[in-house]
């Protein structure tokens, strides 16, 4: 009696113990993917890669996962969410620069000139993007995108853009992390400015964020140490983009990778052509009504050579209309069968 | 009685949980170092960041550690192993070069004429780096890596250069990642040439080693997929570049740093300049008998500037000689006390 006594602590702990992953599993992965094909080719893949006697297994230490971010992660519509808070930063600014008024693009920015902005092309926006994210040290680009992110709501739901990310891929990264996957991003955005959300809200920490880099220079003024943020683009991380920096910065070929538009084919084409079992995923935007519905004609992720590619490969091209019962964490569920 | 012999196994399982941290703890960490300053100061600082009821406690994912590779983790004489191979490729591939027979520095390498190599300088070195590491696929660079490690020895010890590792610092590397630490090479090296072994030597994959880079290029030749390395350098991580590295890869400030050479000091300076408890470590090299002695006139990792820096501010110096019972793995720990 006296032992068994001693012993109940114990008893009620092993228990416990027992227990733990048995609840762990219990809750099925994934809740706000609807059965289907996507759904259960993820599922199929994860539980390949993980089973220690199956032929496909991977150690956990190669169990690399790659994600774009714009359009992959959260929205990307009307524009990426970094280019809009480059235009509030030009308005924000423009005290400090009188000489905006009379200069194209910003004064476009200023003047809601749509138009003309525009027709400044993608020459017009990296001056807008370098005359925000550059000449300053990292500190104070950091302050810069976290006060932007915690004050500022998107034009047509009026909530914060760090809401309007994608409740299934928030799901799915902590699946994979679960089964020991490292989550990367790898974005054509800014580096810097993802990383100051990327940690809260997709669970990356900034050392797994890979984007688009300006030139840095370390800065020692009298003993005060600063990295400033230099006018040169040193990396655009875009299409062959994608995989050059995957290599640098991971040195290894991923196992998995998501996008969403022809920025990523190169990405996706680099993550099936190693040897083994992998997965390349593809987020199709058909959801006009929860989200947006575009591809082939959009002028933001346009998906078209890469869509005709995943379909003749077989990759996963998940039907965000059809796939996923819940798009925001915001959203109630109610496609939820 | 039915009871407990069916409790047994449980009992049996549960003292062993109980017992596992302590066996873990029960073994003193970094055997290779004698009691002393340096061995005290890792210690202590360790124990203060990760005591959550502490003043210094800092959270296990901004637990970054920064370590110089050359000087640091391996010896660096009698001149950097990366260039013992870079030369030994050239002897490797002179049939295919014709024109080195006449053409310096490459004339002096095939003749082992050290006075004119020595002469051709930091111009000439980078002359024969780049003919061996660029204008080939990063996986045809990773085999002749690989190559050269199975197959050489030091010229000294005659053992493999991934014998001639510092075991102080594997076990520093070892107790800091037992502590809950993030593990990172930043180094001159060229990136790719260290992520051949540093996985294997020191337990560090390929994603936590930050080098000298060259430009690379993502090449599609009818569907064979290659990350191509070009003969342009892209970043020369030394000095001032290390704290550049640090921020573009890694994207927060380490909390610990170890570096031997001036090369290291903007690298110490950066991690000490953030808020709270922090930690910079120098291994000074002066044990000729058992390794080498240098600093201030050493032409391979000069310690000068950064010797001075540590000493008006009292960061640790490690005493290679008197600190360390035990300098390589293959060593007889002679000095253990």
């Amino acid at each position: 009696m006296h032992l068994n006594f001693a012993l109940r602590p114990a008893r009620w702990l092993f228990t416990l113990c027992l227990l733990l992953p048995l609840a762990a599993h219990a809750a099925e992965p994934l809740p706000s993917w609807n059965d289907g094909a996507s759904r259960e080719a993820i599922v199929a893949f994860v539980e390949a890669v993980t089973d220690e006697q199956g032929k496909d297994y991977v150690p956990s230490a190669e169990r690399i996962a790659v994600f774009d971010n714009d359009g992959t992660l959260w929205s990307e519509q009307p524009l990426y969410f970094q280019v809009l808070f480059a235009l509030a930063e030009v308005k924000r600014l423009a005290p400090q620069h009188p000489e905006w008024k009379t200069q194209q693009p910003f004064k476009a920015v200023l003047e809601d000139d749509r138009k003309t902005l525009a027709e400044s092309g993608m020459r017009g926006l990296m001056q807008i993007v370098t005359a925000t994210h550059t000449g300053i040290s990292n500190d104070t680009f950091e302050q810069n995108a976290r006060r932007w992110l915690a004050s500022s709501v998107h034009p047509r739901s009026q909530k914060p853009f760090t809401e309007m990310v994608f409740q299934p891929m928030l799901e799915l990264l902590a699946y994979l992390r679960a089964n020991g996957f490292k989550t990367y991003i790898v974005s054509g955005g800014e580096v810097a400015f993802m990383r100051t959300f990327a940690e809260e809200v997709y669970g990356i920490p900034p050392e797994q964020v890979i984007g688009t880099t300006f030139a840095t220079r370390f800065q020692d003024q009298d003993g005060q140490l600063s990295i400033q943020r230099l006018a040169k683009l040193t990396h655009n991380d875009d299409g062959a983009g994608k995989p050059e920096s995957i290599d640098a910065y991971i040195g290894r070929r991923p196992i998995l990778a998501f996008g969403n538009s022809d920025g990523d084919l190169q990405m996706l084409q680099w993550t099936m052509a190693g040897p083994g079992r992998r997965f390349a995923g593809l987020v199709h935007h058909t959801d006009a009504k929860r989200e947006w519905a575009y591809d082939r004609q959009s002028h933001v992720g346009r998906l078209d050579k890469a869509l005709d590619e995943a379909r003749n490969k077989d990759w996963v091209i998940v039907d965000m209309a059809r796939e996923w019962n819940r798009v925001y964490p915001f959203d109630q569920d109610v496609n939820q069968h």
